[in-house]
């Protein structure tokens, strides 16, 4: 089957993809298991924190009135009537001229509004008694944390959406949140094609490769949150490769197979697609590497045929895939965060179209450059390994010079952005 | 135990616990399982890439010396003798006029030593051979992807201590490395203090707040690569706390505790270090906030006694135990990235000692600013959630004015630097 392929620009096919997108759903896990995964509703705040007038210092709550008199000459004195550790609960009301002992933390026993710190505070015993006495005034509130000063009950705190990091783990446990409601992984079959491909346990054959792409793509996968599904890769055969992936669809969320889309006359995704009855969104894109790109929608599953190149298999990946998987996370911002950026190389070639070259970021002086991670052609196997960013060249230009500013979409930010 | 706490600077603390880090082991795990693990070893190039001369194109591949009388009045001719996929292997060894139609990625026949994109070639039959001609003369060498001249055999390409991304994990497949060689991850217990401490599955009770401290650390140590392991938290009970950190310390690489450190009537810490005959690296820092840390060396064993304030707890954690962690994965980079920010809020607050401040990173036209997560009062108990960074301000300063030059230390950077 020869088709004539009609190449639509990068923004439009993000958009015809963003349009098959699907909602997400949810579950709840052990707050235990729940880092790096994005939340699936808001977290409020279950009561006020703090839930109680606490003390910031080490050292004695009294009430306020009793120092009115106090100076430099005139120490008042105050009965020690308890002693409480954080955690330890004021049992005694304090009465004129009685302080407690109180730890940083601890709860104000009722009758105190305020607390002195151990360093301006005198302590002794007089007749078997601790006593203390502070030589200045105080006032009412003073070194006292009130209920509900940092935080209201009720209180909106973290967005649906937000991945659980260490500060958000945190919350989730002053709150009570034992369990958690996440959003539910989406799984991410794969699968790949090409008799050209060895597994990673086979030794060399001539004229084979092993498949390095499942590998990546499973950790591409797996850094943008979703589950991943394996079903090997397909013989260059029309009638069992057709099986394997309408089986797959089944099973799956989103599929994506590497390979057998370029107009090679080996490659047999275009007629998979026809026979599934998939609607083709585009099989063509204007953008350097991956312009053999081809999204098809089949119900309501994305089917990515990414290309065989690793490079454009890699692009087409975060450029297409992540957003959807990002999206059924609840994020508000799915796409990757693009940031401008001083080129620090020179990348003589020209771009008929838009190209994204794999760079990584240094930072010097508080401005951002870019550095090229695979100029040379000897770099093409690691490239990818030091890859942090993708820069966007944008098509109709000539060559980029160090210095120039270049824009670069940052793949282990993990701030995204709205809009492509 | 009453003792006098000297203070000291940010930078000697950090060098008196790096003084005691512990070479970490190794393992091998399935490459299915890798991700985000750090390479115990330095990956190195098993076979040549391409291990083949192969064609980067779709065309015909044939011996460019046939071409040299072409031109575009005239054709050069060749019987098509062969058609070849990618993965599948030429048989046939070419000779004068003949041509191999040829897959992008397979294997250049011998005898050939160019490809002609099929753009530039004109198909056709003849006596019902398939045949195929071209106008242009072609050089030796001229669209033909040299065996090594991406990488050669025993060529070194990724780095002991390197974290494995999709980039490094897809080279690992190239290179038949199904079973990995990663640096094990350290054990890292914690042990939180405090009788006012709950559980996050219990109802809140007077004077008592739940147990965020030990959620966040275990959320950071995972962060950092390492593993964690709870033992729970301790009475403000002297015996049953030691026994229960003795033990503790036969089960970890690293032990961390929260809270008990601090000079309040009810920490405990101090006195059971002296008793299991630990050594006292410091326990005083000149920082805030975090000035109570105290890091101890026990046999081989670091413990560190971290605050029972969250902001301490996490900068105290980020700043002492993520480097010792990230040694043992045989990172070279084991400090937190630090960079040059732009101020983006103002942050009027003297600072006595060394300060780090929860901030989060923007990035505007090239430049990157620095935002305060938590000014105000009622933003702490959410500021961690949103931090990305920690903004460290000098000891011996007045407040910090928007547009001033700070230095930030980055949380989620894949990328960290050789020394504090």
């Amino acid at each position: 089957m020869v088709e004539i392929r009609k190449p639509i620009p990068v923004q439009e096919a993000i958009e015809h993809v963003w349009n098959h997108r699907h909602q997400g759903c949810t579950e709840y896990i052990s707050i235990n298991d729940c880092d790096n995964r994005s939340l699936g509703e808001n977290i409020v705040a279950s009561h006020a924190v703090p839930p109680f007038n606490k003390s910031p210092y080490d050292g004695f709550a009294f009430s306020s009135e009793d120092t009115l008199h106090a100076g430099l000459n005139n120490p008042v004195e105050f009965d020690v009537v308890e002693h409480i550790g954080a955690g330890q609960v004021p049992t005694i009301r304090l009465e004129q001229g009685q302080a407690t002992r109180i730890m940083t933390g601890a709860k104000i026993p009722e009758g105190a509004d305020c607390v002195a710190m151990f360093e301006v505070c005198k302590t002794y015993e007089k007749n078997n008694m601790a006593c203390m006495s502070i030589k200045r005034t105080m006032k009412a509130g003073q070194n006292i944390i009130e209920e509900g000063s940092e935080v209201s009950e009720g209180e909106k705190l973290i967005k649906r959406g937000t991945l659980i990091n260490p500060g958000v783990k945190a919350l989730l446990a002053t709150f009570g949140y034992s369990e958690v409601k996440v959003a539910k992984k989406p799984v991410v079959g794969v699968i790949a094609t090409g008799t050209e491909l060895l597994d990673v346990n086979e030794p060399l054959q001539p004229g084979k490769i092993r498949n390095s792409n499942a590998y990546m793509i499973e950790s591409q996968i797996l850094r943008a949150g979703a589950e991943y599904k394996y079903f090997g890769k397909l013989a260059d055969e029309f009638e069992p490769s057709y099986q394997t992936i309408k089986q797959a669809l089944e099973e799956v969320d989103i599929l994506i197979t590497t390979g057998g889309v370029s107009v090679g006359d080996f490659d047999l995704m275009p007629a998979i697609y026809e026979k599934l009855g998939a609607s083709i969104l585009f099989n063509k894109v204007a953008m350097r590497p991956g312009s053999v790109t081809t999204v098809a929608s089949n119900g309501n599953k994305l089917l990515f045929g990414l290309s065989g190149n690793p490079s454009a298999c890699y692009v087409g990946f975060e450029l297409f895939v992540r957003p959807i998987i990002h999206h059924s996370l609840f994020s508000k911002t799915p796409y990757l965060k693009r940031i401008n950026a001083t080129l620090a190389d020179d990348f003589p070639k020209p771009n008929p179209f838009t190209r994204f070259v794999r760079n990584y970021i240094t930072y010097e002086n508080g401005k951002i450059s870019a550095r090229l991670a695979g100029v040379d052609k000897s770099n093409v196997v690691t490239s990818l390994a030091h890859t942090t960013g993708l820069m966007m060249l944008p098509g109709g230009t000539r060559g980029f010079k160090s210095g120039d500013e270049v824009e670069v979409l940052l793949l282990n930010s993990s701030e995204g952005q709205l809009e492509f």
